[in-house]
C-alpha cells in the first residue's frame, strides 16, 4: 500500500508493452458459453482462462463484471480467474467492475473485499455518496479507484445531466475527482463511449486523468469518435472496454481464436486514431511515457 | 412476481403486528462478535440467528449489509441467515443492503442475485445511473426496491446537495421515484436520520412513499426529530434502522438479551413520537392500514 500511482503506472506499462488500449471485459453468461465449455465442472473459470490466454497479447487489462459472478454464486470462479491472470500474465492489471458505493465504514469493507479478498488491482465505484464513501479505497495507494462519471446507458441522462451552476452533475464529479480525490494519482473516470461529446468536454478540464471507456462494440460506441475525444497528447489517457464483442465473437469451438482476432482488430482500430494522425505508425514506446 | 406492492404490504403488516418501525441491521464483524460465538464453525450465522430470534418480536424487518459478508467471503452465511429469517419469522421481510447500481443488462443480473439467489424481499439501489439501471428490479413486482436519496454520511453533501432548477439532486431523485419509478407501488427511499430537515422536505413532496431511515443510534441520528419529520399521518411511512446499537449492545455472553432490550427500547422510543401525540398509546391496528 505504498507506491503512489502504481496502478496507473502498471496500466501504462501494459499499454506500452502490448501497444494496446483494449480492456477485455469478462462478463460470462452460462447460456452463452460454448457447449463444450458449459459442460465442464467450472465452466466460467475454464471459459475465462481461455479468453485471457487468447487475448492477453492484445490487451492492456481485464475487467470482470461482478454481477455476472454474483448472480450465479460463482465468487470462487471470479477469485480463481483473477489469480490466474496475476499468475500467467502478471503485467496485466485487473479491474473489478462492481460499482460499489456505501458510507465510510462499509466502504472500508468493500475495499477489503476488492483488494484483499479478490486481489484486484482496481475497482469501480459510484460517486453518489461523496468523498467519505471513496476515501477508504484511496487509502490503498498502490491500487486504482475508477469513479463513475458519465455512464454509457440511456438513463445516464436522468440525473448525470442535471445542471448546477452552469455545469452538469457528471462534470462536477469529474472536476472534484481531478482536483481532490486524485491526490494519490490512483483515480480514473468511467465515461461511456456512447457519449463522445462528454468525453471531449471532460478531457478538456481534467488534464491527463485516465478514462475507462465502456461500451465500444456491442453497445454501439463509435471507436473513432471516442478515441479522438478522450485521448491525451501522448496517445494514452484512456482504455476502451469491449466485453461481448470479444468474448462472444464466436459461440463455437473456435471461440478463443475468434476472441483473439476480435481483440487484435479492436486494438488496431483504436491505434488508427489514438495518435492523431492515422499515417503515424504506433511504435513501441511512443504510446505512453 | 405478480402481486402489486406486496413488499410494502408485507412490511406494513409486520409493523402492525409487532407495533414497531425498527429495522435491525445485521452488519457482523468478526472482531466484534462475542468470544464464545467467534469460535464456532459458522460464527456469523450463529450470531445472526441469535440476534434475529432475540429481536424479532420488536422489529418489522431485518437488513443484512452485503459488504460485511463479501469482505469475508461469507456469502453462504448471508444466504443461510436470510433463509433462517424466512423459515423462523416468515412475516418479517429482509432488505438486502447492497446499494447496487449498474446498466440495464447487468442490473438484471444483480436483481437475479438479490431476489433469486438470496431470496431477499427487497434490495437497496443507487440512482446515479438512472431509470434503466433500476427497471430490472422493478419488474419483480412482489419485491421492494429501495433507492438511495439522501444518505446519512457527511459526504452526502458533495453531490446530493447540488441544486438544479431550484431543487437539490436528492429532491430530483425523490420526485422522480414518486412520480414514475413507483408505478408498481414497490419503491422506498433511503434518507438518513442525520438529516431531519431533508426528511421533512421530501415527505412533503412524495405523499406516503415509505422511507428506510438508517443511522439512528450509533451513527448519531436523533430518533424524535427523524420520526416527526418522516412519519405519515397514519403513523407509518418509515422504518428506522439500527445496526451497531442493537447487535453490539453487549459483547458478552448476554449479547442476545442485550440486543432484545435495545430493540425494544428503540421501538418504544420511536412509538413515543410516531403518532404525533406522545399521550396517544399506539394500539393494535392503528399504526398502519
Amino acid at each position: 500500500m505504498t507506491e503512489r500511482g502504481a496502478f496507473v503506472a502498471k496500466l501504462r506499462a501494459a499499454a506500452t508493452k502490448n501497444n494496446s488500449l483494449v480492456c477485455v471485459g469478462l462478463d460470462p453468461e452460462l447460456e452463452k458459453l460454448p457447449a463444450h465449455i458449459r459442460s465442464l465442472p467450472q465452466p466460467i473459470l475454464e471459459f475465462n482462462r481461455r479468453i485471457v490466454d487468447a487475448t492477453a497479447e492484445y490487451a492492456c487489462c481485464f475487467k470482470p463484471q461482478f454481477a455476472h459472478y454474483a448472480a450465479l454464486g460463482a465468487e470462487d470462479q471470479l477469485l480463481a480467474t483473477i489469480r490466474y491472470i496475476h499468475e500467467k500474465h502478471p503485467g496485466l492489471p485487473v479491474i473489478l467492475d462492481s460499482k460499489r458505493g456505501d458510507i465510510g465504514s462499509t466502504a472500508a469493507k468493500y475495499a477489503q473485499e476488492s483488494f484483499e479478498r479478490y486481489g484486484a488491482d482496481s475497482v469501480t465505484v459510484n460517486p453518489y455518496l461523496g468523498f467519505d464513501s471513496v476515501e477508504p479505497y484511496l487509502k490503498w495507494k498502490d491500487r486504482g479507484v475508477i469513479i463513475l462519471c458519465r455512464t454509457s446507458n440511456p438513463g445516464a441522462r436522468d440525473f448525470q445531466d442535471l445542471e448546477s451552476g452552469g455545469k452538469r452533475l457528471y462534470r462536477h464529479v469529474a472536476e472534484r475527482v481531478a482536483r481532490d480525490w486524485n491526490a494519490g494519482g490512483n483515480c480514473m473516470l468511467v465515461i461511456g463511449a456512447t457519449y463522445p461529446q462528454e468525453l471531449a468536454e471532460i478531457r478538456a478540464v481534467v488534464g491527463d486523468l485516465p478514462f475507462l471507456v465502456p461500451s465500444v462494440g456491442a453497445q454501439g460506441g463509435d471507436v473513432a469518435a471516442a478515441v479522438r475525444a478522450g485521448r491525451t497528447a501522448d496517445g494514452f489517457g484512456m482504455v476502451l472496454n469491449s466485453s461481448r464483442g470479444i468474448i462472444y465473437a464466436s459461440s463455437g469451438e473456435d471461440f478463443a481464436e475468434a476472441a483473439r482476432i476480435a481483440a487484435r482488430t479492436l486494438r488496431d482500430e483504436i491505434n488508427l486514431y489514438r495518435f492523431g494522425n492515422p499515417d503515424k505508425a504506433p511504435t513501441e514506446g511512443s504510446a505512453v511515457r
